[in-house]
């Protein structure tokens, strides 16, 4: 690659294309499928009940404490598909590269998306390289859309949480925002906080296969626990109680959020999953939770009530109680 | 939408980012699938062979002559799976929006992205929207990925081209680039010409369904015919033969490359095949192309032999021959 630089010809479909296809992303991802170079991947799936996700991952910075936007695009759309209890088999990787990016950033992203891949079942089956023009872009924006396979025995779904119900977070709130931040802003913490940036494959899909009839599952990405916990009680008309002192907040997370002026619930997570199931299944939630490394600080956060339909409560540490709101938007941008 | 403008908070993934979604998304996109509005949508497909495809489109400008880039973005990915002889069935749509782009043309944008799709038999079933910060983007880039029912009938790749086959392009050349370029250049053409970007499915189809047989079906888009012909010849291991006086060329797009210095040859297609079969198959095929608008004008232009594989060798129109080579990419950006 003359200069070590992605030029406009790379994306021009040409020579270009094909050698930074063949010498960087192929020499890192290279597997039957995708090798069949076509317009379009061929697929055998096992059955015909499917669940289909995107997302377009604009991450700033592109590296930041325990992972990269590689490993981001992997996760977050494998994590798409299971909080569907579905099983993730294909996935797709679209490159939208600017001008003038560093070649060997862009290897070491595709190298940690290789190998973020390898921890998962999924196979990368197609994907598309554009570049655009120098100040049209950020090095790199990337997009994943994923075919998983349905449990039929499973129904998850937003709207399914009930009166009654336990609300359970897999692990620590605010852990990916608070470490992308604080790449951002410079900041230095204690201990070096990391992303929790994860594919939930191995920790949700036996839980669901144990214990199919949870109610809902949820990955508090953008927005944060509260926002998927607004649009729990939003899409259900229940009312939603949870207690602070409940959640998990790792005190680095804390201490940040004090110093940044945002609140946990806020700040995105990647690794992490919000449980709802009935109240006499939640022992074996938790149990089977905890012998997970994803999972060994999952917790009952509060319980899904009658009372104030579509509102979300959180009984504060010192005794108060205040409404969980969804943010407007503006507070952490790219962070995913 | 306050001012009118994309923001930051409409990536956030709160209120705003909802906001947006209802308002100019689902506005017109709505469909019962897509309103599960889940992390993913569930899917039932007809087989389990599948095709899977995915595309970013980035190009400049947004509107030109004929389409627009959400278009671009459902047409290139359903001619993407059409290209496999497979019948496109779920699309999904994920926008990389620019702080400060204007909310009008986004829906603008939108409302051609459901008029196209109303075009065709594919279902969106699910997207998703960020917003980079101004400076960070070009106004909207779109991914699209798709999902198509593969015909197990079907053979075609860009590897079964064989010595004998003749190669037919289904209409005029280079009309997408140069329609493109002229809007980028500010050019003026006495007609007024238009992309030809469109939704081959109802043109291909038919015809795979009828022939089978066909060995490869190719769309000739970045890079052009010259690009889809080399991949062809490099993939087969044949060599092929074309004719330029066969190639259908508008008079205003000969006029337009003359004038910028560009190959009809290398020029970005959007609404064109490849088709290359068995000669006695040839007037089987053209017939069935000539009964569809988007094959009216459906030509052979050449045939595959097998000297000097790996080779695309043009006769000129003064009778002379010349090698037809990739371009290294660096002639015509930003064209998809």
């Amino acid at each position: 690659m003359e200069n070590g630089i992605i030029t406009i010809a790379h994306g021009g479909g040409g020579t270009r294309t094909q050698q930074l296809i063949n010498d960087i992303i192929r020499k890192h991802l290279s597997n039957p499928i995708l090798d069949q170079l076509d317009d379009s991947a061929s697929l055998e799936v096992p059955e015909t009940a499917l669940a289909f996700t995107t997302d377009s991952y604009v991450v700033n910075p592109l590296f930041f404490p325990g992972g990269d936007i590689g490993i981001l695009a992997v996760c977050g759309t494998v994590n798409d598909l299971v909080m569907q209890g579905a099983e993730p088999k294909y996935l797709s990787l679209g490159l939208i590269l600017e001008e003038g990016f560093a070649v060997a950033d862009l290897e070491r992203i595709i190298q940690s998306t290789a190998a973020i891949l390898k921890k998962t079942d999924v196979t990368l089956a197609t994907g598309d390289t554009k570049v655009v023009e120098r100040g049209k872009g950020n090095g790199v924006f990337i997009n994943t859309s994923g075919i998983g396979i349905r449990n039929p025995a499973v129904n998850v779904h937003v709207s399914n949480a009930r009166a009654g119900d336990v609300i359970i977070v897999t692990g620590t709130v605010g852990d990916h925002g608070i470490a992308v931040m604080s790449q951002r802003e410079g900041l230095q913490f204690q201990t070096s906080l990391r992303s929790d940036v994860a594919p939930l494959d191995g920790l949700i899909l036996p839980l669901v296969r144990e214990i199919p009839s949870l109610h809902v599952l949820r990955d508090p990405t953008r927005g944060g626990v509260a926002a998927a916990l607004c649009d729990i009680a939003g899409a259900s008309q229940v009312g939603i109680t949870i207690r602070e002192k409940a959640v998990p907040v790792k005190k680095e997370v804390v201490g940040a959020c004090n110093l940044l002026g945002f609140d946990p619930l806020h700040v995105a997570n990647e690794g992490k999953a919000i449980v709802v199931c009935a109240q006499q299944d939640t022992d074996r939630v938790l149990a089977l939770l905890h012998t997970h490394t994803f999972g060994k600080d999952a917790a009952v956060i509060g319980s899904v009530v009658s009372a104030h339909p579509g509102t979300v409560i959180e009984e504060t540490a010192i005794g108060g109680e205040r409404i969980v709101e969804m943010t407007t938007g503006e507070d952490l941008p790219r962070i995913c």
